[in-house]
Parts: structure tokens; C-alpha cells; sequence
């Protein structure tokens, strides 16, 4: 296991389907990428859940919404209209199907007033083959891909930004590497000096740890192109709405048992899988651990307020 | 006091303003008259506090919104969602602003379902001067009137139905009333016999007591209209976001201070006053407390999931 100096965390604020039940709320969940905050689906209640974790949502700064079932944005406009109202200046991006900005647009027009802070809406159209990079910033780079619901829905695979290498200095120091030189080898570059000297990073710096990734699929049948999207990923979140004796009702709705979501992370040879989703039928969720742990060794439940160190052991 | 054989009663789900906070929720009151249920405002939540406090959301029968601020029906669409779920068919009344259907359908298109209940949307104007009679059932009367808000914002009068005279079977026995002749004293009314006899109603029955009324205002400057529509009510709800020492702050945004809201329940003689639509800046709400005693003697704070039996001593 690589051992890691950045956050890369991820917090359920809803784990539930369509209809929040037995203390369980629709679905929302955090991103921290080296502590700053990325909302993935914002369903109804996400901003008192954010309020009840200590999670302050003035730190988001972009919002990934998968499709338009309303178990997966009905929280949306609560939350700019209330980020708006303890003072946000900062500018926030929504990434999400096109019809969220006309609806989220007439809701603020029908109240009357702007926000005070500006607001980017990105359009999210059907990716088809293979996946889309729709986002990157120093912390992390977003990349879409299709899924397969009732309505367009996507997934998305989040991946840490490339971190520089450390710099050795115990061994630059008497080697004579010169302050001027250490930012080149810390980008895993050699340095070539004027008298043809080479000084090589492999030296004088370790590499950092591969960058993790977190893949989010939800809601969708069991796909074989997701295995391909999340190969390898570090966590993968798959939603697993049913058990197999509801197989048939899985499949009518377009959405996918604990089972077929093991599946894909086995195929996928992810480090981890994360259940969630799940239908109000089911109180007790121990099932769906036992059905999916019958496929694939490393699974857990989402947790609402649990946050998840993506890469720690599980 | 009179004493009540029916249900009147109002349970607050939400009691905060705009912002969610204290444990406090956005603006939502459910209305039982008669034990048929009328929802108030439906602000961002109210489905999960309806499941919390065990009050069956097929039950409700018509939902009244007040205005397009979003902490008054973000909770709108995701329980209509939740009622299709769980099974609804029977049809749904729903009052509120014209933007509110046209935002409401626009996301139940965008989920690419239809609901399998039918739901009437009745857009409410401006009233004028006076009040408006907008809905009528066996149980309640409704009627609208103006407020004063950033935005159009409407009050709500709900007065239970009349009902039937008891009859006093001990006096009518003996004096040779007839099995046919009691429904109609019971409504009040003198039966005329062939040969000329009267049965006066009021030898043989007990008036109902006088119907109960429950106002609604929220949210609003405090206006002398409203001492005229809420006259004499049983329980008023006035909004009270703000304290006195916060009013310029309260004017601004037109709303009112739980002294401005005493004073109308004072001037308008009502039973009774429920305050509410408290500021996230309050913790506490004792200050609401002392501040509207010292200008009206009965007073309540609302209390989420705590059921006003209206007419009852509080």
C-alpha cells in the first residue's frame, strides 16, 4: 500500500435511492482532494447534511451532477441560495445535464434576486465511446463517461493531480545540487547544465505515489464499459439499489444489485468497492455486504458522515 | 374555552428561515382538520420531517406555498416524487405562485417519468383588497390574501367547516321527534310538520362550537391588512425572523420581529399567536419568547415535530 501525503477523502451525506427512508437521505456525496472540496449529486437535504458533518459548503468549488432524477439534485438551489446567504464571493462551477441550468435558473429568477457570487454552468451531453476529461484543476482531473439509466446519466472518475517528486537533500546537498536546479528534479526532470554535466531526478528525488482515482457510477445497470472506465481504479463507487432476489426488478428499473456491482469491481481489479444506493425496502444493509463480499473481497457500505480515506486499507 | 369533538391541529416541520440551521428546518406545516391532512409551505426536507414525525404524506390533500423563495417548496417536487413511489393514486391539489408549476413540470419532465397520481395546479394571483375563498372540502375553508414580501406572497385563512348541531336524543325521545326529522335539526334548521307543528332546532339539539380559524403569514412586513384578515382568529402564525434590535435589518428584508407580530396578534384579538421563520442567527429563541409576551399574552414558539391543537389552552 503507497503511502500518502495529501487527502484524498470521500464523505456520503445520502446513500439512499428515490425514496430516503430509515434515516438514510438521497444521494450527495463530498470529494476532498488535498482539502478542497468537490460535491458529487447534491439530492434533497445535502445542505443540513453538510451542516450536520462540520463540512462547509462555501469550500465547494464545483458540483458533479450525474443525471436529472431528483434523488440526485433537489438539494442543488437550496444550497447555492444558502452559500449566497453566508457570503460566498467565490465562483462556483456546476457541472451537470443541460436541463439543470434552465430549471436552476428559473428557480433563482422566480425569487427574485442574484447571487452574489457567479455561478459556471457546464453542459454535460452523452459521451459515448470511451471518457470525456470535463474538468481539471491544480487538485484533480474529471473524467465522464456513460452510463446506462432511464434517462442520460453519467459517471464520472476522479483522479488526483500529479504531485512532484520529494527532493532528497540529504544526498543533493553534498552532491552540490544547486537551489536553482531543485524545482526541474522535483518535476521529474533532469537537468542538463551548461557544461553538459547531468543531473538526474532519479538521484536526488523519490517518486510520489501513483495518483489514486475515485470512479462514481450511479445510476446504472451493470455495465461491461464501466469495467473498462474504472480499471484499476483505488475506490470505486457502484450502486447496488437491489440484492439479487430483486434482480428482475433491478433490471426493469435500469439499476443494478450488490452482486453485479462486485462483478464489475472484480473485473475492474479496483482496490475497493464502495455499496450504495440502496432501496427503502431494504432496513438492514448486511446483505448486500454478504452478496457483494461472495464476488469481491474488499467492500464497504457508504456510511452517511463516514469519511472514506480513499486508498487507506478498508 | 369550547370544547372540540373534531381534529384541528397544525404540526410545524420547519421553523427556520431561509438558511437552515440550530436543527431547525425550512418553513412546512401540516394542517390535520377533521384528520384529513393540508400541507403549508414545503420548504426544502419536509418529506423526510413528515416520515420522522410518522405523518403519512398520502394523506395530504391539498398543499398551499405561500411564495417562490425556495425555503418555502424546494421540498415540493421530491415529495410528489416520494407520494408516485409509494404508491399514490389518489389526486393531489397544489395552490402556489404560477412559476410553480411551470418549475415543478419542468422537473418531472426532466426525470422522464410520469407520475401515476394526477395533480391539479391552481396558480394563485394577487388578492387585492380583502381576502380570496381559493379552496373548499367537507373539512376546510381557505382563504388568501396579501402580504408584503420582496417578491408576491400570499397569506392563508383556514377555517374548519361547519359543523352539524348534536342532537339531544334524552329530550327529543319523549317529545315524539321522528327518526327522519332528526338530520335536519341537526343542520340547524326547524322542522315544519303537515299539521302545522314546529320542532324548533334549538329545543332539541346543542349548537357545534364556533368553527376555528388558523392563519397563516409568512413572510411578510407586518401590515395593518393583516389585522383585518386574521381578526379574531384562533391561532395566528406570524412570522417573526428577527428581534426588535435587529429591526432596520428586518425592514430591509421585509420581514417582521416577534414584537411587530405580538402587536398584530394584540390589534387583531386573536387567541392565540405561534411565532416562527426564526433567523439562523438565533440560537436560542427565548428572546422571540420575552419580546412578543410583553406586547400579547398568548404565545408560542413553533417547535418542530410538536402538534398545535388549535382552540386548546397553550
Amino acid at each position: 500500500m503507497a503511502s500518502y501525503s495529501t487527502k484524498f477523502s470521500v464523505t456520503v451525506l445520502g446513500s439512499n435511492s428515490a425514496l430516503p427512508a430509515n434515516g438514510r437521505h438521497p444521494t450527495a456525496q463530498l470529494l476532498n482532494a488535498n482539502n478542497h472540496y468537490y460535491l458529487i449529486d447534491c439530492g434533497e437535504g445535502t445542505q443540513m447534511q453538510l451542516r450536520r458533518y462540520n463540512l462547509k459548503m462555501q469550500r465547494i468549488k464545483a458540483v458533479f451532477v450525474s443525471h436529472m432524477h431528483g434523488d440526485h439534485y433537489f438539494g442543488l438551489v437550496g444550497m447555492l441560495n444558502s452559500q449566497h446567504l453566508l457570503g460566498r464571493t467565490k465562483p462556483l462551477k456546476i457541472f451537470g445535464p443541460p436541463q439543470l441550468q434552465q430549471i436552476a435558473e428559473l428557480q433563482l429568477d422566480a425569487a427574485g434576486g442574484r447571487l452574489q457570487y457567479p455561478i459556471e454552468f457546464i453542459a454535460l451531453e452523452k459521451v459515448g465511446e470511451g471518457t470525456n476529461e470535463i474538468f481539471r484543476d491544480k487538485h484533480i482531473i474529471v473524467h465522464a463517461f456513460d452510463l446506462k439509466h432511464r434517462i442520460p446519466c453519467l459517471g464520472f472518475l476522479f483522479t488526483e493531480a500529479e504531485r512532484e517528486h520529494t527532493y532528497l537533500a540529504e544526498k543533493g546537498g553534498p552532491a552540490g545540487v544547486k537551489i536553482e536546479e531543485i524545482p526541474v528534479l522535483k518535476q521529474g526532470m533532469d537537468v542538463v547544465r551548461e557544461d553538459g554535466t547531468v543531473i538526474r531526478f532519479e538521484d536526488f528525488t523519490t517518486p510520489p505515489a501513483p495518483p489514486r482515482t475515485y470512479a462514481y457510477c450511479t445510476d446504472t445497470l451493470p455495465l461491461e464499459s464501466t469495467v473498462e472506465h474504472v480499471k484499476g481504479a483505488t475506490l470505486l463507487y457502484h450502486e447496488s439499489t437491489f440484492l439479487e432476489k430483486e434482480k428482475k426488478r433491478s433490471k426493469e428499473t435500469f439499476h443494478s444489485t450488490a452482486k453485479q456491482a462486485a462483478e464489475i469491481a472484480r473485473k475492474a481489479e479496483v482496490e475497493a468497492l464502495m455499496l450504495g444506493h440502496y432501496s427503502a425496502r431494504y432496513g438492514e444493509l448486511d446483505e448486500h455486504l454478504v452478496e457483494a463480499g461472495e464476488e469481491f473481497a474488499s467492500v464497504i457500505l457508504s456510511e452517511e458522515g463516514k469519511e472514506v480515506e480513499i486508498g487507506s486499507p478498508i
